[in-house]
């Protein structure tokens, strides 16, 4: 492709992406593809010479594009928002035009330099502690791919920690123990895993009707533990869980934690974007106790996927988890401690130059336009959870403080409920309007309604629940 | 902003692109800023209300740009190649405009399976081992991030596999041994220390002359080590190292793997590329034996960052050591068997479309143009070793049979010829015209010339040459 066919074919690629998303919403939002129907309609072999564009673009409009579940649909409200802007896609764009690496800072210094001032930048925003900001003494931020991976870098630093560094050498992990509710994300079992914390040193710490850690619980644990000669490390405090957005108390479990040496992470993947409104700030409550901490700008808050924000309080530990240098990366500017090398504050060491989606979509769309989304999207979930009270098919079982409401069928016993809630996942999923996501809590089937789509309005909610209402007299 | 804003923008940011990536041959390879320079140029506070496009586009062109290493430039001879196309640029903004997760099937079907196709795609394209295909009884492929997840994600199957996956529940590692040279990328001590394999259990294995593992070595400390009642469990050969693109002997070594019950990961990452071309196709020598494999598009084939592909032979392996499946994440068609779940292939859970990009750089501009492109940089780079060879004042210090080449100045004594070598980079990379990066080899410093800009032509190579040769003179 010559630079003038580039020009030609990005300007028609822009435009057909803006077309996708202002069109989103007239298409069905599940795809009716089968298991390895998208395969079975493109070439099984790379084709010997060069193909047109427009070939291409017609089997991404043709084949790819129908089987896909758009998630920027205004009726998305499954799993998790994961809303995209038009300012940060440009970023994703320039990101990918410039092609840098931003392992290092001397690799670009301008991709390291950004990055620390986005992190600032959002510190303020959300007004998290000032411990989190680049100019303290002892903490930062970078831009983690997920919060899976934020999850895992807080656990290596936990275990670096608690092991004065020896794990580095000795790699002995046999007396770390970790602690969460069952309603932390999955990502926290698979990280423990991955650092050689078995599930068997993974306590689940029981929750209360509210889905929120019991911090008692949590102290008691960790003193049994400590009693039985185990080395409690990490305890994960979730703000929002997937599920059903609880939020453990981490104003009562930062003391705990503090006491005992523990490093305390705090999760926010899902909802801690909401502190951008002050009305909402309550969701930072106790983040003046976390070793570390995430969110994710990918999730709601307009920035294209991978952005998820990591700070720590601690940075010592993390260089200490996963600072390695060889011969090819040594530069003066980082033995002299006067710049950050990101590569050693994630798992990676690739990294490309992801802060200018986030730079772009605060500078051009204004963070009062996500400010706004997230009222709007707040709004909304309690609007249809009042709706959702007031209809005796529904119950709503769990605490809704944001944007998601979890809902079950009535019936006389829980299989029969459980059945029939299952029963309205599929159908209502099965019709292509909405999309929802089926979950469990505490052995009840549960309907999530993720209210978090940019485009989604007032109506689009209105039409859901017009659709949970109507298949539930049918089931 | 609106649609119509997009379009406008967008249309602009795309020409912006082509005429970087036309111009970026005259810009100054180095950036000379200071630590702190980029940042001190930006506010630093938030902007309290959106800004236009054109200001954004006016600080970088005005701030970013200037702070930037441009990777891009066809006299980048540092670090490793990073290659992008146009067709890819234009499929990593097609995956961000759709803005879909691709974390299991059934969010988004299509991402799963055209994916899974670029892999088998790939699989005849470097004419790998057929297990390595999807459509094989025990194999198949994915897109990792980055070579270092790669590694790590080979560690964690290899020590589910030598636990037989006692290791998810008791995090014992106390027992398991990894080998590799000292010439292994950094990320292998990482994912080990990560995965708590200690570096006390990482063996060093000796290397010969050519920097290449030496199989009888490897050979006698498994042997050692079983006999000391450790687990030899991993050994990972190098196919083109980073310092000196030095060839492990996987022939040798993965019959010696095969009777120890050793996991042989193969990282290919900077050349695997190379065997899109036949006459190369012996970086592949002895693939047939390794339990894993990866090699990275996003190095040297113009795909964009992040695209490693990741084979592996065992997938029960890798399942078991990273699969992790809460309630909401369920699918019919995943519990059935019929589809892959690339969450549970690597370490984070989500993950965008990233084979987008592929398949448009495949299809747009055709594998000849890659092919052609290897071709190009290796008959360049054994050219200028012939300059290099020809001239007394360099010593050629490592086979180059690909697109690297490591040089030394002369000199009397060891000290003196490292204190001149270093001083030549230094000096090199201050003119701004060309980038080396320095390594050290058995205790030598060393210029790396990394051939691998897709603008590269005879000419950048003959400057570069002039340019040190240049110097030389005056060190």
């Amino acid at each position: 492709m010559t630079p003038d066919e580039f020009r030609t074919h990005g300007h028609a690629l822009v435009d057909w992406i803006a077309a996708y998303l202002e069109g989103v919403g007239d298409r069905p939002l599940d795809t009716r593809v089968e298991p390895g129907e998208v395969r079975a309609r493109l070439p099984e072999h790379p084709p010997p010479a060069p193909e047109s564009f427009t070939a291409v673009m017609r089997d991404v409009d043709e084949i790819i594009v129908p089987g896909l579940t758009h998630w920027q649909h205004p009726s998305f409200f499954a799993y998790f928002p994961a809303n995209t802007s038009y300012p940060s896609i440009l970023g994703e764009l320039l990101s990918a035009g410039l092609g840098v690496q931003g392992m290092s800072w001397i690799t670009s210094p301008a991709c390291t330099e950004l990055e620390t001032l986005m992190l600032d930048w959002m510190c303020e925003l959300l007004d998290l502690p000032e411990r989190f900001r680049s100019t303290s003494p002892t903490g930062g931020g970078v831009i983690q791919g997920t919060a899976s991976e934020a999850t895992l870098v807080a656990i290596l630093s936990a275990r670096w920690r608690a092991t004065a560094g020896a794990v580095n050498r000795d790699g002995d992990t046999s007396r770390l123990v970790a602690y969460a509710t069952s309603q932390a994300h999955s990502s926290l079992e698979k990280g423990l895993r991955i650092a050689g914390i078995g599930t068997d040193r993974m306590r689940v710490v029981p929750h209360d009707e509210s889905f929120a850690m019991r911090a008692d619980a949590l102290a008691e644990m960790i003193a049994a533990d400590r009693a039985a000669g185990l080395v409690p490390f990490f305890v994960c405090s979730t703000h929002g869980t997937t599920s059903s957005m609880a939020f453990d108390p981490t104003d009562e479990i930062g003391p705990i934690c503090r006491d005992a040496d523990v490093w305390l992470h705090v999760d926010a993947a899902m909802a801690g974007v909401a502190a951008l409104a002050p009305e909402h700030r309550w969701v930072n409550e106790g983040l003046e106790h976390a070793d570390s901490y995430c969110t994710n700008p990918h999730k709601w808050m307009g920035v294209n996927f991978d952005c998820d924000l990591y700070w720590t309080g601690d940075r010592s530990a993390l260089l200490g988890a996963l600072s390695i240098l060889p011969e090819y990366l040594r530069s003066e500017a980082a033995e002299a401690g006067a710049v950050i090398d990101y590569r050693d504050w994630q798992i990676p060491l690739g990294r490309r130059f992801r802060s200018l989606k986030l730079w772009f979509a605060i500078r051009c769309d204004g963070v009062e336009a996500f400010r706004s989304m997230v009222r709007r999207h707040v709004g909304m979930t309690q609007e249809l959870a009042g709706a959702a009270r007031a209809d005796d098919r529904f119950d709503v079982v769990a605490p809704h403080p944001l944007n998601l409401l979890c809902v079950s069928l009535r019936a006389d016993d829980l299989d029969t409920a459980n059945a029939r809630t299952d029963a309205l996942v599929e159908a209502s999923n099965a019709s292509g309007e909405a999309l929802f996501t089926r979950t469990v809590l505490d052995g009840r089937s549960v309907l999530r309604v993720s209210v978090g789509a940019r485009t989604t309005e007032r109506h689009h909610v209105a039409d859901a629940w017009r659709l949970l209402t109507d298949l539930a007299d049918r089931i």
